[in-house]
């Protein structure tokens, strides 16, 4: 880890690509994100270390130095660390829910797209993908579920929201940092070429045919979840095959990512990956 | 329902009830909550109308009266109707996030307590227990859950937090006025007290002896989540049998409400309520 640095100065400009940060969407700024508290962290200095993002710099308060020290001491020498007093790390950020521990990450410049995602897939591979998951919790909870259960990647369509936002990856407790994803394309396009790489494509919906305990198992499964509220387009519903989870009539079905955490329980038993 | 009446004052009177609900916690107030949003008021009116909740007054911004004139319908002539412009609710309720749907629920005098809700359970039956659920968040979603999986009743330990509070309301779409609970004593005594009657009590943690699909499912089920972080306390390790989730190694396990959905799915289905 490097030398930490003493920051005094609420102005220093330093600090300055912490400023504001509840107020801004870093994302999309250069592909930087906001990484907050010591599990994301840790998380953030792992996906660092094997190559898959990068840590640009570290703001610690500084009662929290020594707890975090053996996680920064996973950061190499020129990622810089700053430390602060409350007082300044206040004024900076602009909020109290940093919980003393914040960091800057970077997207790689050559992130992988679509395509070559999919053919880094292992053959025997279950994945998880979102169409129109604009909500930052349910996002970021469907990349903790991937993680859990052990999906291989996480395909999300254009019009889902970027789980690096801050509360997505706050609430992922860091697995979007961990699951390979991309966010690209329509969901037709993304789910026919998973389809045509040997995936057996499951919508999983309220509307579904099969009891999703009952669905067959390959060795290529995808699971797609779609918005909550309007579930998944028409065009997937009849293109692919759907699974229902069983529940109780109620007015509104179980939560996206809730639903997502039952589907791949269940396969990821059945494949033997868990 | 009663005929709406128009509020043009932020200040009158009628609405106080209303008066910057962001900033304060309404429960504990005489027992009184806030219902936000069209799903969880139609889930006040069908708990009115069962004697479990009383609404006490509903305040609709005025472009949204036709859309739930059917809920509305549902509420007896004697619960007050308010209608604003836009301009007096954000002036009244001191935010944007009611979504222009309010209502100010009580709860009843003589609300049930633990004994007395055992009391009412069925022979079959299946039910939730929660020790330190202090986050809104995931009192609500494990409502919610309850309610997909037919859950009889729900229990917290007098250290969760009121799941009438507004936020842990809404993110249970309103399922905390339909599944009966009662949040009191201690967690030990009230699975004492579930044991005594009967139910297999089963304690959900990372460190659980048996996988959850394995456990034997008999007429009358307990499942016991813990704080999120800490888990269960060992005292109730030790006193009862305990359940897992298989899971990746991960640093931080499934999220709460999450396990307790996987959990009360498996139960469900094997007892044959969904």
């Amino acid at each position: 880890m490097a030398a930490p640095v003493a920051i005094d100065d609420p102005d220093d400009p330093r600090v300055a690509a912490f400023r504001d940060i509840s107020e801004r969407d870093l994302v999309g700024r250069q592909g930087r994100f906001i990484a907050e508290g010591t599990v994301v962290l840790r998380m953030l200095a792992a996906a660092h270390a094997a190559g898959r993002f990068r840590a640009e710099q570290v703001l610690i308060l500084e009662n929290r130095l020594p707890g975090v020290e053996a996680i920064l001491d996973a950061f190499p020498a020129d990622v810089p660390v700053y430390v602060a007093p409350a007082r300044v790390i206040d004024a900076v950020a602009g909020f109290h829910l940093h919980r003393g521990v914040l960091a800057i990450g970077r997207r790689p410049d050559a992130a992988p797209d679509l395509d070559s995602l999919i053919a880094t897939l292992p053959d025997r591979a279950l994945v998880l993908a979102g169409c129109g998951i604009s909500n930052h919790d349910n996002a970021g909870s469907l990349f903790r579920n991937a993680a859990a259960f052990g999906a291989d990647a996480l395909f999300l369509d254009e019009t889902s929201c970027d789980p690096l936002y801050r509360k997505a990856l706050r609430v992922s407790v860091g697995s979007v940092l961990a699951v390979p994803f991309v966010r690209q394309g329509s969901i037709l396009d993304l789910l026919e070429k998973l389809d045509a790489a040997g995936f057996a494509v499951w919508g999983l919906s309220p509307r579904g045919e099969a009891e999703v305990g009952d669905i067959p198992v390959g060795p290529r499964m995808a699971l797609v979840m779609g918005t909550e509220g309007e579930g998944l387009p028409q065009a997937v519903m009849s293109r692919f095959r759907t699974a229902r989870i069983a529940q109780r009539p109620h007015l509104d079905s179980l939560n996206v990512a809730m639903a997502a955490g039952i589907g791949l329980y269940r396969i990821a038993q059945l494949q033997g990956r868990i």
